[in-house]
């Protein structure tokens, strides 16, 4: 008889995003014709760079040619993507990656859970709180957890919580851990790392032998030079460290998918008799096995993304959301509240008033100003007394929300 | 410190296709100039259907504007495909299949790997030999088998072998298997099964609670009327089967990139106390948690597949193939060899002349013809002798390497 995997029971009710859903539906089937504005998944909303869009039109021509059609491409992405990444996201920056280290794929939410494909179940394994579900969850789903409590925490987990206390910088931890997750700049509090503070976890982590999986996601909303994009920016990351990217946020490719993630040649991880294996060679036949590469059209789309032309589309993309973010931040604090992130981030960081729980204050928008966001406390305990909001939308959304908010 | 998922070392050095590109580039090497034809990897050589092409570029304008951008789109495909395939696909066939059990994927490759995710570890697992070597590795990937033996077997899984002996039809095993991998029409040895024989299959996976994972990527090549496109033409299969069906063959979609997999939502899998759990919740959940759904673009090549205009466009293309088919069938035989398959898929399987094995005709075929196909035994310890040439090429290409074999 067929068994399922259990891990999968212990997975909370509902992924963060699906509930939100679930509400807003309601309230829209209570409240017809109510003008809601999104501010809650982070999700862009501009058009695709024209850039973009012209080199996934010429691909697609190719593509009706018996000369220019392409069957299947390499599973880890075509050489002239892999090398334009690799010359204008790392070498540009100081980073000695190769193109071989990057590995293209159809989004950094499948690379960053499947990554575990390739390491044991057995390794003890930090977040920090709050924190993106998805790490926390494949983490569930693949049993390296033990049941949820209570307060929705997970047994043997370990939880860096990061909130003003420690200015949403997690603390290194005391104990061992084998592998840790970061995300800078970081989904969903905003808050950045600077290189001495990212330099603390690589020390960290060689010392300890551990891995960091560093989701740099955000990197194309730094405004402060000094921040690092990359991990590979510290001395010593490309021992310790896998790194994902995404061109869904810098480019606006959230429903066109492409990702990608950097696997350091020289990166080792043990097996039970104490020798080094190299992860790249598992991730490449983790990849090669499991999947068959990313559309041919949409990889010349990204591409396009290193032109000039590419890059002046991105750059005022950016431009866009983060003029929004300081509307936003503004706004809000004129308001009355006090709130964190949207500098180098495309998220706003509230504190909640006094009483309120996040999801009360997710109730409460709604209800009084038809806008949504995103609970902290979706995101984990330490995000209880948070809410997020995202920059992504409309100027004129934008400025309609905050004027909504400021006069409930 | 972190440790690898050991199941990886596990593996047989090297997936099947890289070690025929080693020895094809090999042969190129020292034979700069040759013209090879390649007959090799199942991959299509024609272009996309214009249909397909003119939805894309349509899809790409939207994605040019404010109004027509999207971004995240459902994980499990957007709802206008998924009834587009269940109308297409499943209801005109007879088959009551809901287009909320069609989780719309960017390959079948990734289906039908990441699908032990939601399946206990220590279910036992049967595949027929020969296999597509993706069902075999990501089970040892994933740690549901032993090491592997001396001639590439591994330990722990049930091989049901398949040959001119039983017509190419696995037999229904002795013993209880939990798990049971049907390809068909199959690859590699391009034969079929009658709805009476799947009949059996679906019974007795019914009575032992088996689940069955039914690749029907190429049903498309069916030729003969009374075969079986999907196994939920069979009574009683949506209590027992998973499908997974794929646009790469039919529509030539190996670089664009879009498949799908049914769940019916009857389905059920049990846990440690015997209780039934639904597994379509369990897909349902993986992909919502691990995957970001298919590019909006490519899913609107993929509806364009189902107008009056695209059908007509796939059948041209499976018409061309299977004719391709047909001459490579009647030649082989003509130059005197024993040839299976053809007839409802895309692949031909050739008995390799006595005293070689499946590497040597490989080679023989390459350095005396030009000619590059997959030898039988990379598909499994029963392909052995067997050697399979795709139907995939262009006529040209396809005379050509005929005459050059008959010559030899």
């Amino acid at each position: 008889m067929v068994q399922v995997n259990e891990n999968y029971l212990k997975l909370k009710a509902g992924y963060l995003f699906p509930e939100i859903s679930k509400r807003v539906n309601a309230y829209t089937k209570s409240n017809v014709g109510a003008d809601i504005i999104k501010l809650g998944i982070g999700d862009v909303t501009e058009p695709l760079p024209k850039s973009c869009i012209d080199a996934m039109n010429k691909a697609l021509i190719e593509m009706g040619t018996i000369n220019g059609f392409k069957g299947y491409g390499p599973e880890q992405g075509y050489a002239w993507l892999r090398e334009k990444i690799c010359e204008n996201d790392f070498i540009s920056r100081g980073c000695q990656i190769s193109a071989e280290e990057i590995f293209v794929s159809d989004g950094s939410k499948c690379d960053s859970s499947n990554i575990l494909d390739i390491l044991g179940n057995d390794n003890s394994i930090a977040v920090t709180d709050p924190v993106y579900p998805v790490y926390v969850d494949s983490n569930v789903m693949t049993g390296r957890t033990g049941e949820s409590h209570q307060n929705g925490t997970y047994e043997g987990l370990t939880y860096l919580a990061i909130s003003e206390n420690n200015n949403f910088l997690p603390e290194i931890p005391k104990s061992k851990v084998d592998i840790v997750y970061l995300c800078f700049p970081n989904n969903p509090t905003g808050a950045t790392i600077t290189k001495e503070e990212l330099k603390k976890w690589v020390d960290y982590s060689n010392k300890n032998k551990s891995l960091i999986l560093f989701d740099a996601a955000y990197e194309a909303f730094i405004q402060d030079d000094d921040l690092p994009h990359s991990i590979y920016e510290i001395d010593g990351a490309k021992d310790c460290a896998i790194e994902f990217r995404s061109f869904s946020k810098n480019a606006g490719f959230t429903g066109v998918r492409c990702a990608y993630t950097v696997v350091p040649k020289n990166l080792v991880g043990l097996n039970s008799n104490d020798e080094k294996i190299d992860l790249w060679s598992l991730w490449n036949r983790r990849q090669s096995t499991k999947f068959n590469g990313v559309s041919y059209i949409v990889q010349r789309g990204a591409e396009a993304v290193y032109s000039s032309e590419g890059k002046e589309e991105v750059k005022n993309l950016i431009d866009f959301y983060m003029e929004n973010a300081k509307i936003m931040k503004n706004k809000l604090k004129t308001a009355g509240y006090k709130v964190f992130g949207g500098d180098n981030a495309p998220y706003i960081w509230i504190k909640v008033p006094d009483r309120m729980t996040s999801w009360n204050f997710f109730d409460y928008l709604l209800e009084r100003a038809s806008v949504v966001g995103t609970p902290g406390s979706g995101f984990g305990l330490a995000g209880e007394g948070y809410f997020r909001l995202s920059a992504f939308n409309s100027r004129s959304k934008v400025i309609d929300a905050m004027k909504r908010i400021i006069n409930i």
